[in-house]
């Protein structure tokens, strides 16, 4: 991981001359892969504060060590920047089976979707019925649905070589789900996990009911993939096997938290702001090392490394953790509103949050101009197998800063296993490969 | 890993019109990411068969799964080539530890390098001289090393990208170490494991004794990376702690092996050659399901997959699974020299053995003139996160086809995990990314 954080540096760094560029390339990609302090820093957030969902005591414990070993990297300025954020708690551990008979159960792993309600104390018991779209809703109609528990089962497309392309095209049923099935009388809603693998791990995430009234929320649960090709078998057999489910999540009055902020002040254009950043909230189940520990820790290296160098910026070079891009995206909202109030000029953001795996590239939120400006740095890069300079998404906390000038970032990791881990209880440190 | 072996297998496909490879490219791609064989393949040869040294059983296992699976995809010929093979065995598990005081010990984890003698019964028990370097020991000289262990401990280089390259700076210690410091009266020898992470698992790994008498051979080891840092710093605080270990390994008498082959003939020139391999043999402290199990299994899908889609070769194309690479190169000297012997025409011969991770491309042992051509095909692999068309190493087990007119190719995927489970006992299936 060490070694794809010096590619996110090297925005910074690029000067007029191409053997300086090259140079300060080397340097930067040497030291972070002899000396890289994002691996221990990750280490700590993972191992020593875990998960961090907006609002959880491991959010305030993680804003606070950031804060401190920022303070210790000796930049101009760190400090919080104050968010109201959402506080969504998963309570007891959520318990399901399938019914085949009176009596007859088998268990299955699920976990309650970010955001959802929970089921009565009782728990849900209702029949299933398995579609494969939100579409397919519409033709079966309120008659097959009401009373049931809807079952969406749509896998993610293996043949696409990007897994977020194959994300993009399933997560609706997580997102949306139990909104839909609500208008048509689900009393739940069961989502087969965002995983292209098949095992045993629920991937949660969130989920929103839209502008539906409250009494008709139904509760919405991700089942492992493993489970949902067994429950799916078994309807296929029995369409009157029926699925129990009980979670005890909930929605509590929001909270105060903290995007935080690193930055070293540009010495000739110190308004003209260059942001680095992931999001340092992350899902309940897993401790978050690859979304988005990994960008955090990437992001405060960068800038170390740089500051190491000697390196002084024209223009200002933030960091920033942001806060709940999670289930709210609270904190990339806030930073946007306070640097337009501040009347901060924003001139490129890059963000890192795909993962802690081998870095591939960058894609760009920008005119087709500024891509093809970016592409010439192709050969700099080419030594460290960095290949990748495309036209495409920047990132959700970045997101709100989006206006004509801005140039929006994502950093680009290979994609293969990102999906295996997110929003599940194996995202954890032991997945993340130090030197990648 | 289903997603390499695609890549492998579009050296055969490229027709005339480029139209046509993109859509055999994408077809191939789907096939293998949705319906590839390779990754339940190398279950089976990781899981129910497992290590796969020369001449011990797992390896005649594998000839016979190999050979059997061969035969039900309807090639026009699957053949076994007999190789006669070394057969060194590790026994009982070596034991290790260092004596800071007499009575006062602390346990390391070792293991014997491939081809080493064993100590005697009683195990070794000597001071240790630490080096960086085979050159250091015409430093020291007889003087300071008669009589005491040699630790080489030189790391594999952090900062380059290529890890097979600090592999290579490295591997002098392995290869040559004893029969260095037998010359200046060593009675063993121990080296740090060829590992970029710090770890508890010792790396095994081929050792020679050149042309040194019999009667001079002494014993060697692999001590894990965290031992050997261990050991440094004790002999940094103390010269004179000491050093045990025991192991059991020893040399049999060859025995009878096999190459195994399979064909798809050529339909306009059948004595022209394209080969497609891996090798079937491994260490044997992990399953070797990077090294190689899975450039096996990723060469018989490409064969596979080919014939699948009816694709008819105007070449002969053959799959060969080579036997003893690790220890002896034995099965590629013999296919090569039965292909002499035959007259025939090798004209490209591409090898998996670099492990089963995300791909990257390829690299050439051939002509610059066809280097060039080949990075002509660079806008078809694009699609898929294939940059890499470069002038470099083919592999081992093909090196001996090597004549003024072949092309050798490697294999190259993604190298940042590699060494972290390269012949160690954490080269196992669970490991490996069905996807990378």
């Amino acid at each position: 991981m060490k070694y794809t954080l010096i590619a996110l540096t090297l925005f910074f760094s690029l000067q007029s001359s191409a053997q300086t560029d090259a140079e300060i390339l080397k340097t930067l990609y040497s030291k972070s892969l002899t000396e890289g302090k994002s691996y221990s820093w990750l280490d700590h957030l993972s191992n020593q504060i875990g998960a961090r969902l907006s609002g959880s005591l491991g959010a305030e414990q993680a804003v606070d060590y950031t804060k401190t070993e920022m303070d210790k990297l000796g930049f101009d300025k760190v400090w919080l920047q104050p968010v109201v954020v959402p506080r969504w708690v998963r309570g007891a551990p959520e318990f399901a089976y399938i019914e085949t008979s009176p009596g007859k159960t088998i268990s299955v792993n699920i976990c309650a979707l970010g955001g959802s309600i929970a089921t009565p104390n009782a728990g849900v018991k209702a029949n299933v019925v398995e579609v494969k779209s939100l579409h397919e809703l519409e033709t079966l109609g309120r008659e097959k649905i009401e009373g049931n528990i809807v079952f969406y089962n749509r896998p993610m497309q293996a043949d696409l070589i990007n897994t977020f392309e194959a994300y993009g095209g399933c997560v609706d049923q997580r997102g949306y789900g139990a909104r839909e099935a609500a208008k048509y009388g689900a009393v739940g809603v069961m989502v087969r996990s965002m995983n292209l693998r098949l095992d045993d791990f629920p991937h949660t995430g969130a989920m929103s009911y839209g502008d539906l009234p409250t009494s008709q929320y139904i509760p919405a649960a991700a089942i492992s993939t493993n489970d949902a090709e067994k429950l799916s078998a078994l309807l296929s057999l029995n369409k009157n096997i029926k699925l129990f489910f009980r979670q005890n999540c909930q929605q509590l009055k929001d909270v105060q938290s903290y995007n935080v902020i690193g930055e070293i002040k540009g010495s000739e254009f110190p308004n003209e702001y260059i942001v680095v950043g992931g999001h340092l909230d992350s899902w309940d189940l897993g401790d978050g090392s690859h979304d988005d520990g990994a960008g955090c820790v990437q992001s405060m290296d960068a800038l170390r490394m740089l500051k190491d160098i000697g390196y002084k910026p024209k223009r200002t070079i933030r960091v920033v953790l942001f806060m709940n891009e999670e289930n709210g995206l609270r904190g990339g909202i806030e930073y946007a509103k306070v640097a337009k109030e501040k009347r901060e000029n924003h001139i490129f953001a890059l963000e890192s949050d795909s993962g802690g795996f081998t870095p591939r590239g960058f894609s760009f939120d920008s005119s087709d101009a500024f891509v093809t400006k970016a592409q010439q740095w192709k050969s700099l890069f080419e030594p460290y197998n960095i290949h990748l300079f495309q036209k495409g998404y920047g990132g959700a906390d970045i997101g709100p800063l989006k206006n004509e000038t801005i140039i929006l970032a994502g950093f680009v990791p290979d994609s293969q296993r990102y999906f295996d881990h997110h929003h599940a209880a194996n995202d954890a440190l032991k997945h993340i490969n130090k030197r990648e």
